[in-house]
């Protein structure tokens, strides 16, 4: 017998693919003098993203980016987005009030949402999180060390525990609540830690943020981060709880 | 020897109280058709608070009101609160934005934040939570049980196991996120459940929501409703831990 | 491309079906004088509750009792069990020290634990939480509303907001470490709230419990009931993260 | 007008001290072979401790060590300690059981709980967690950086956003139920990361464990460190909530 539940649930198996909206910025890989644009190129970061989740199946990836109406994200694509992975650094400012609401009430209403490195400071994780989810950075010449802190979360699946990449530092202190579970610890060679996988719940909305992916880097074509992005997107898919019920209530009889 | 950490920490003792201001909209208060007009009358509810907290002792206590110049939150004022104490209902709306993250400033830097009942949909308690802060509720006719089920938490320093109040119904779901620490669980007669004791930080702020108060019952005149107000002023007071450092970091040396 | 990920995840598909086991100390059942012969007689609780598993379908489920040898939970039918499923009550006492051991530590390689009713009391579950896990209770005459509060977590899959069951009572305060997600909150008819859905991670492996099944009311069979306990084995199955590497470790180089 | 909060209060003010025992094994000190003798010598690590205690002031201290009747844990000392603070390495397994049982029923019953360094494996501390508290380590020539991440957390009074010292490497995985708060992340050389100052609540006690303090290093002189070990013994000691009822309960009338 297979009941809703299994339903909702087939999506992240092979027959009902999660769906997936990676959204992009795109502005550093257009740049010929940015280093962006030899390592992403015209493929982007978003492009490399996607590419990745197709390697790991069981996803129906699409892209969105800023420059696109309405910045690719309509209200149809997000009916239609299980999961929703935001880059952006540069063009925070430029993204919409408009849009960002949109996607704040689709994530209350359970889509999920992957925010990567800069994108802490996007529009949409602060109005998320609350706080100003500013931090401590120093861009070159760092080696990052993550290392697994959650051995049981689904997003730790299939890792080692920890990795390295050549990469951006950041560190504490991070503006954020603090996190419903810590997945990841990040060590650098300059002396700073920081916490690098991060859930919360949001309505009925899953967000992961995971800081790795400067664009200085081909950190996207990396096979952990690309593992821990399945995985997120896993974790972070709809989960087909009940639509919360407010406003004015009569009492049982 | 007395450190730095005993002068921080005397501002809760007798010797340097801690410094709170009670904001209150007090609009219902003087609308003489409205049962809070006979309530709570010229005193208003952030007089019954302030009433409050001066019997508890150990607070230098002022008010704040809507129709104040800024609401009577200043710059001044609010770098001289240690904790502030937020009641709006009718008028959330009328609230300038300008306010609204001057106090999200303060927050963020250490200043505690104490919510009341009708405050959830206040500008200041949805721009920190991130979330609608909405819920189910019903107005008349019910009673609510108020149970500890944090009993190690200085919020429920004095109080019994459960107290009961003639009040508002309020139900869940309440969208607001997981609260880090859940001190309080409502029971009402009607058939709902409501977590109405909720602990936050954000930034170097402590956050705390306390769901009784409704306009039209006595609640800020009863003991214990009394006792959990001023027994979480003092566990939002500031703590004196370090102001983050943001931004381009040397490694170290 | 299907990674190892993916083939953990299978587990939880229709090709690779999750391996529970149901164990009960099966006594109440076999009272003739007791009402759960006639509510659940041969069957047994366990059987009803694998009886649901069934149902649901993506499980491989068998069942052990009290009185087999070792209670039924042999090293090696540990080790091909994913979610273990624990119901007990008036024999805790009876449950030997040494397959306590073996079953907390196969909790913390990872193996899943639902907790039922009474088993709040047993031997595994108060070594995990290292609390006494007591609580208040009434036998007769009470009707449960189970309100769920996290409506995005996967184990509120496929309910509505609230469900009612006739039930013993079970009140605050639960002696329990604060759960890392709280997904149900009872209301009961007498005046009183419980944690009745609480999530935990222990080592690598997952815990929930979850409140409802007293032996004298046919709770087992409750269509909600069986949707949250599949619910709560597929959120509990292993994840396959890394096994954690302890003791003596050389420095990076 | 002083109510009985502030009666409980008092115990962290000048007024009234709050009692501390500070307990340790004390075997390395006495090994004149091992460093520890030449580092804290018959002062032992108890007397250091007991000594930034007493500088920091508000403390009334006594120390209690293994080779003393019951441990120097009697049935009287705990009733009257208001927190306990725990050092053990290589005698965990010569504490006897019933005085463990008698230590966690009094955290239980609300005594705070401070847990040092190699503490981590004492049998209190186990119990408490439920898990292994197993971890990495590498005794010789590392330097641990220790952040603060919740600067709004009381334990971070008084600290700069990090500080550093000589001692033993802790790395993660540490094998713990996940933090309640998480005030501290240590770095170190050799490219590991600790949780290294985690807040539990376990009944109505609260419990801090503080990574620093291996035997071979000063640790316990250090100006921070016993900036730490103070407030963390204020934020533990008892706050006065209510006595849980367990057991048969009448409904509401």
């Amino acid at each position: 017998m297979l009941d809703s539940w299994c339903v909702v649930r087939r999506k992240d198996s092979i027959v009902t693919p999660i769906r997936v909206a990676v959204w992009n910025e795109f502005r550093h890989e257009q740049d010929s003098r940015h280093p962006a644009s030899s390592i992403y190129g015209a493929q982007g970061i978003h492009g490399a993203i996607a590419e990745g989740l197709r390697e790991h199946g069981g996803f129906e990836v699409r892209t969105a980016t800023l420059d696109e109406p309405e910045h690719g994200l309509s209200d149809d694509v997000l009916a239609t987005t299980d999961v929703l992975i935001w880059w952006g650094h540069m063009a925070h400012h430029l993204v919409q009030d408009a849009v960002v609401d949109r996607v704040h009430a689709r994530v209350l209403d359970g889509m999920g949402l992957i925010v990567l490195h800069s994108g802490h400071f996007s529009k949409i994780f602060r109005k998320l999180m609350g706080t100003t989810c500013d931090l401590k950075w120093r861009e070159a010449d760092d080696i990052e060390r993550i290392w697994v802190v959650e051995p049981g979360h689904p997003i730790a699946a299939g890792l080692d525990e920890c990795f390295e990449l050549p990469e951006e530092m950041y560190g504490e202190r991070f503006d954020i609540p603090a996190p419903e579970q810590l997945v990841f610890i990040s060590w650098f060679t300059g002396g700073e830690v920081f916490r690098s996988g991060c859930c919360y719940t949001r309505g009925r909305g899953k967000i992961f943020y995971f800081r790795p992916g400067h664009e200085s880097y081909p950190t996207y074509r990396d096979s952990n981060v690309r593992r821990v992005i399945a995985n997120a997107v896993r974790w972070a898919a709809p989960s087909g709880g009940p639509k919360p019920v407010f406003g004015n209530a009569k009492p049982r009889s």
